[in-house]
């Protein structure tokens, strides 16, 4: 049977390796045909001295050049969108129309070409100028970015499609992708087209690499390997914190998105107001995607009263009432099984689901779950673990000391939201629990539910450990996500002729934003005249 | 005898503690009278819930009155300033006068200052609007920050007076500081000055808080806290690695300020042009402070040639006729010695010192050793052993070729500089030997000398591990030094009034650069008209 080459060096090659893997089709439940590769380090190996080469031939090019590949890349997803959809779907039974075609494959594509656009116009350098000083710094690329893609967004988050890798090539990096295990065949159809674009465009070869998947030992070595300018690694906490652990320990940077319930908080005056509309929002956004996603609304927290009653009355039946849909894997259904569980031990009671679903395929019943503020309160570790799929916690504080009380425990998350009447009813309670979550999350909601992540500047998909491994760093919105992928470069004196071009004195683009003498301007900066 | 009090909560109080210890006069080296105490990890402890209480109070207050603080520090210090240099110079040997009241001082005084003036501006939160998704976000506080100072600059980089202290406060955090252990009674009438412009500004207690030491196990338990923002450390690469061990594996940020030799490359054309004026500079550089600087040249790389050779004797002549001035502490000469010892185990030849000095305190000899561009590349890590004090390696590489080679074996570094012939006949190697080093390095110098660390927005003092912990934060230079002190935060769909004010439609300085909708500007937003 053949196994699946991996790219490395610009060729599609066979990987140097003992070990086969199978993706597995989660709506039937059946391994697919495809054989793919478990690295050994000599693919790791050839990858490292890849990528540096590329990366010696990327800092010549002016960022334009890489700006025209990630263009060219995004045609080339678009062009080959249905089969890509196609593989997608069978790997991952995200629905093929509604979610991976009109959702994720565009906003793939979008974030690609707001990299490019960010690339071409240059101020995510924050080019910093102090003309009496002579000196100028900004950040600059910091050498090959390993990324570590999840299972839950084949596309948008992909190891060689996504954020992370569309952030680290616009700031000029190349990238080495370690597909996720869940998605192989999609990743590969991916990477067949990033190596056209690399082709047409004229990228090094070693721009973009693509590895299946390697033993944890080599992983842990390759985030740790000096030769690395970063890591980006989104998925399950264990994991990451074991690449952490590697990276901390040698010195390299890396960047991680790990589990998160993102607590949402619904004020009595705004379940009194418009208790139905909650309840759907609610519902549609825990069970969007089988709720696998990293923002999904895994804790609700509410004050015990009849509008709270009424309100999980109202969730319980839609809840009841959803389809069940596929989870992304056979494992994703064991963790959740485990997790609700896990609450379950804690204190939780179950009263939606709480089992493997009936049907073909790795299915778990739409779950809810319940508990009292108290028992929150003396279990508050156990009861804040993550329930990665279509299940949620409701928590029910006594009184609004108790909820305060409850806010104080909770670890960092991506996101925390708060629901309140719109008339201003519940504005006492809102300005005592905002400070207290506003620490404890990356991006804080009023009246919406935290699923959507807008690719926008001005988002911070990111937030306190655990959430991610440090609370200033965002994962979605360009160009704040490419200077993770960077190093802060300053020049002392040095010769005009020698600086990079947007640090001289012409505005290279015209375009570039850079602060100079203290004032964010686009302006060339005009040298006084010399006598 | 009495043992001197610690800062906590607003109040000098007796530690508490079973041992103390004793700061020495490095000029005679003799201990000095005061005893000082190790703390226990009680008054830690004690430290953290009071900084968690200042801060509740910071946050509610505008950044304007964190301004007045920082500035009424400024001027407590200033007319303190003749105890103050009395103290540091009984305590450091550095010269009274030409360095610790002329130069140091004024540049503490003028970091609490511009920190002061960006708390009050605002742009350093990069506020980052996008009207149409209804998302805005920027840098906020992130909790109560430990500083630990390092022995080189009492006041400058003191954990209660220099850059770190500063830009934490500045970004709206309390500070921990713990001592360095030579300068004791410095940092005590510094602290001392804190606490009188703390009560005068209304500082909430426990926002700037003093401990001389701990055990290294309390420290390693500090940095660790869930309780703490984050760490900075300017020191050892030993002790700051432990540090960075312990706080990694609790997730808690960590800035780190460690070794560096500060390579500094004569290119030929250089030599033939101005070799006594190269020599003269070189020699001051790195005997200035007897070397105790973390961007002294401690490595200088030449191509074998005449005009090398005629330099090296230039240098070795000033050496030779240079005062011997002392070091820091008995600690450093000891560690100088065995450093220099190292290097000479690793292949290199001593030209002049390379012995402890005579005369009264810690002298070393003004020492230069000399080594060849081939014994470098066979010892590369043993031969970049810093050599902390007024010591220098001269590499001597055979051809360019070599001398890049050398440059691709260097570890991370704050500095490296390129002298080259001002009509440009060193341009040809110059072109070749900047991207290696710029990857290598947080500062480029042209045809300058390292230790000059201007207090500019547009400096970098940082650079690649294990120069410091992450190469995209700078330790001098605000507003970005301050941004190490912060967590992104960001408001979706929030309601106007619940904003931040730098968040508001309205600029709330008027100052306030913000990015809205992809440019900067001070402009306010207005709303559009509904109807």
């Amino acid at each position: 049977m053949v196994v699946q080459p991996i790219l490395l060096r610009g060729q599609w090659q066979k990987a140097q390796t003992l070990q086969t893997f199978r993706a597995a089709d989660p709506a039937r439940g059946e391994l697919l045909p495809e054989l793919f590769p478990v690295s050994s380090w000599s693919d790791c190996e050839t990858a490292l001295v890849a990528a540096n080469e590329a990366f010696q031939g990327l800092q010549q090019m002016p960022s334009a050049r890489i700006a025209e590949f990630l263009e060219r890349y995004a045609a080339e997803i678009e062009a080959d969108r249905k089969e890509l959809v196609r593989l997608a779907h069978a790997e991952t039974a995200l629905p093929a129309a509604t979610r991976l075609a009109r959702v994720e494959l565009p906003r793939t594509t979008g974030q690609l070409r707001a990299a490019a656009e960010c690339a071409r116009e240059g101020s995510w350098r924050l080019p910093t100028i102090d003309t009496a000083a002579g000196l100028r710094s900004g950040f600059q690329p910091l050498g090959p970015v390993c990324v570590f893609g999840p299972n839950n967004f084949p596309f948008a988050f992909g190891s060689i499609s996504g954020g992370d890798f569309a952030a680290a090539l616009a700031a000029g990096n190349p990238v080495i992708a370690k597909a996720n295990g869940c998605h192989p065949a999609t990743t590969q159809r991916l990477a067949e087209a990033a190596d056209r674009a690399c082709r047409t465009t004229g990228m090094p070869p070693g721009t973009v690499q693509l590895l299946y998947r390697t033993r944890h030992v080599d992983g842990q070595r390759l985030v740790a390997d000096p030769r690395l300018g970063a890591t980006a690694y989104t998925g399950s906490r264990a994991a990451g914190l074991r690449l952490k652990a590697a990276a901390d320990a040698a010195g390299r940077p890396i960047y991680l998105e790990l589990s998160s319930i993102n607590p949402v908080i619904l004020l009595p005056g705004a379940l009194r107001e418009r208790p139905e509309s909650i309840a759907d929002e609610f519902s549609t956004s825990c069970l969007l995607g089988t709720g696998q996603f990293c923002t999904n609304p895994g804790m609700v927290l509410l004050l015990d009263s009849p509008q709270s009653a009424t309100f999980i009355d109202l969730v319980c039946q839609r809840f009841r009432a959803a389809p069940v849909e596929p989870l992304l894997s056979k494992a994703v259904r064991t963790s959740l099984q485990a997790n609700v569980q896990a609450l379950q031990r804690a204190g939780a009671r179950v009263l939606v689901g709480g089992v493997p679903a009936g049907g073909a395929g790795f299915r778990f019943a739409n779950t809810l779950c319940r508990v009292e503020g108290q028992t929150f309160l003396d279990e508050s570790p156990a009861l804040q673990t993550e329930t990665f799929g279509n299940a949620s916690l409701l928590v029910v504080a006594s009184d609004l000391e108790q909820l305060l009380s409850i806010l104080q425990r909770l670890e960092g998350n991506l996101t925390g939201s708060v629901y309140s009447d719109t008339a201003g009813a519940d504005d006492a309670e809102y300005e005592q629990i905002a400070p207290i979550l506003r620490q404890r999350v990356g991006r804080l909601l009023n009246d919406k539910m935290p699923t959507g992540v807008a690719v926008s500047p001005a988002m911070n998909h990111g937030g306190p450990y655990p959430a991610t491994g440090h609370p200033g760093f965002t994962a979605v919105g360009v160009p704040a996500a490419m200077r993770r992928f960077a190093m802060l470069a300053c020049y002392d004196n040095v010769r005009q002729h020698r600086l990079p071009d947007w640090l001289q004195d012409p505005n290279p683009t015209g375009q570039t934003w850079r602060c100079i003498d203290g004032h964010w301007t686009r302006d060339d900066i005009i040298p006084p005249e010399t006598d």
